[in-house]
């Protein structure tokens, strides 16, 4: 089974779903703000007056954070107009992600508000600017937009992820489930080599898409360490693999069965990002920067203070994030239990004092 | 409630999806074949061997027949560049249907379908051409595309769907769900009123989309006659009606119930397309035609011969069509009953040697 045919963030709008357990990765996409809205800014002063703006969120998941960044782009080129006293563009605005993805609920929910949102905010102001939504299906490490048509690329917390389990991996990491310490340096070689193929691919595709100063901006799960297997990174999946090795003591899970899985992300330094953007070639980075959030930031903040909640929401959080990858090797039924014991773990490792933080690695680039 | 916000084919792969009781449309679009064959052959020869060809399916619903136009359109654009030793051009598709639509099975199940067949037929040849789809929600009585950028549309059995049911329809058609020849006068105006208020304004939506030469290929289920009340669209929407009735002397549903309730669907004449194309004035007409199709055309084909299990299947088209209108106004509980009912009218009616067809107005189109 192939990654592309598996990954995708719980969909619907229920207790488990990414719709609900997403409030860091929207945290994150606040903090990088600034950087987008620089690089809108810029873009749409050097179109000089544009008939129409064309934009595309990579790995758009499905739930609030979906239209996010979309909603900001809009009402930030639409404040620019009034500003300069130009016509506003026709805006294009394509979601993409796997074809697994909840698109349905966008439809049905997100794009609804998001429509609401911006005619509130337009016919404040006395118009109303088109602005056609659309979802492109398919893997970003391929073609998805026709040549030359894009001109804002957006991806937040999706470019960790690889299109696939490199062999090595496959068969050397039989007592982890991530990179770790203790996993064969070949193992952590083949992470390495497969995010650097996945993403010099990723920028190539998208280097045909994008106009000639187009821009892109994308924010990837990452690290600060220049050791791949330093803890900003790996303790989380570390804590997932104890749960599921207390699920094999216990006989739930198979032992060969945990020993084949492993997990398809690689999180870059920006050092590492750096050096494939540079070797592709198509891109100027204008921006590399690094932001740390603490994993309590996955709180959804209706619990009464304390840390045991706050490291709850880290499982769920997780959960909503990784479950289908886990239930296609695992089943469907191993889950709750699971959960359970991964965020008892969290809960317990955090109470004790250790502080543990997300690393984001955020780069803007402009197409040359 | 709107009915945008209603209307949608039955989603899903089960007994009662539209993907699994769409023969019948499924048939009307190999009848008009010929007919968007010659328009997109005359299309394609027009552009002059262009770098990208952009089409949309307007209410692609979800099932086997969702991309089967797309897949025809790009193989016959794709022989016309064998013949005419041309490069092909970049595939853009564009699927189209109501928020409602269940677009995740078009995405998880017809779109790799699609992908595969094109990728086979293309490999056999040496060569593969881009073909970029994507999802676009939306109705299509409002604009759904940037400005001139189509060259193609599809739409087959779509347009007969109203936007909304006329107050007067609301207020006046209380014995009926539909046209009957007992509706008043006032009835019959008003659905008319509002297919033309509609398709007029579907026109000159579609005109700001397409590119000047571009096509457009409409199928509507419509009738010959020049009567709106006559059988050709009447008569299932009769049989229904009767269907509900048995359930309100039942004491099933509430008689208030069924006389709020109205089908929204106007069946056109082609002199009723051709005037309203003729009024907006956007497009030139290249065809008009209609086409007849026996109602036992549903028929699956895989039950022993006999009118009863042939007449079965209508009821089952009918139902994955019309069901999402149906449990919105009398719940879900009903429906089996209901269309249990309704199936058995249909076979004892046809049993008696009554033959029905649908009719099909096909209109092909230049924009001017």
């Amino acid at each position: 089974m192939e990654v592309k045919q598996v990954l995708h963030m719980n969909g619907g709008l229920g207790d488990t779903s990414y719709a609900n357990n997403s409030l860091l990765q929207r945290k994150v996409i606040s903090m990088t703000k600034p950087i987008t809205e620089e690089a809108i800014t810029e873009l749409y002063i050097s179109m000089n007056a544009p008939k129409n703006l064309c934009m595309a969120e990579l790995g758009c998941s499905s739930g609030p954070n979906t239209m996010v960044v979309a909603t900001e782009l809009v009402k930030m080129v639409l404040k620019l107009c009034r500003t300069l006293g130009q016509q506003p563009p026709e805006f294009q605005i394509h979601l993409n992600d796997l074809n697994g993805n909840d698109f349905n609920s966008i439809f049905q929910v997100h794009l609804p508000m998001f429509q609401l949102e911006l005619q509130d905010h337009e016919t404040s102001r006395g118009r109303v600017s088109p602005c056609f939504v659309s979802a492109v299906p398919g893997s970003f490490y391929g073609r998805l937009f026709p040549s030359r048509t894009l001109h804002f690329i957006h991806s937040s917390y999706s470019l960790m992820w690889l299109s696939k389990i490199p062999k090595e991996v496959e068969l050397l990491n039989k007592d982890n489930i991530y990179m770790a310490s203790a996993s064969p340096r070949q193992v952590i070689d083949a992470y390495y080599n497969q995010f650097r193929t996945d993403f010099s691919t990723f920028l190539r595709c998208r280097s045909e898409e994008v106009v000639s100063g187009g821009r892109m901006v994308l924010t990837i799960l990452g690290r600060k360490s220049e050791d791949a297997c330093s803890k900003d990174c790996c303790y989380l999946w570390e804590l997932l693999a104890l749960a599921l090795k207390q699920m094999v003591a216990e006989g739930v899970i198979e032992e060969e069965k945990l020993q084949s899985f492993n997990i398809p992300q690689y999180t870059p330094s920006p050092t590492e990002v750096r050096k494939e953007v540079e070797k592709e070639g198509s891109f100027s980075i204008d921006h590399l920067e690094t932001l740390e959030i603490p994993w309590a930031a996955c709180g959804k903040g209706h619990y009464p203070a304390g840390a045991e909640d706050r490291y709850y929401d880290v499982g769920s959080c997780m959960r909503s994030v990784v479950e289908p990858l886990l239930v296609q090797h695992f089943g469907a039924s191993t889950m709750d239990p699971l959960f359970d014991k991964y965020s008892k773990i969290l809960c317990h490792r955090m109470a004790n004092g250790e502080e543990a933080k997300f690393v984001s690695v955020t780069v803007s680039m402009t197409r040359i």
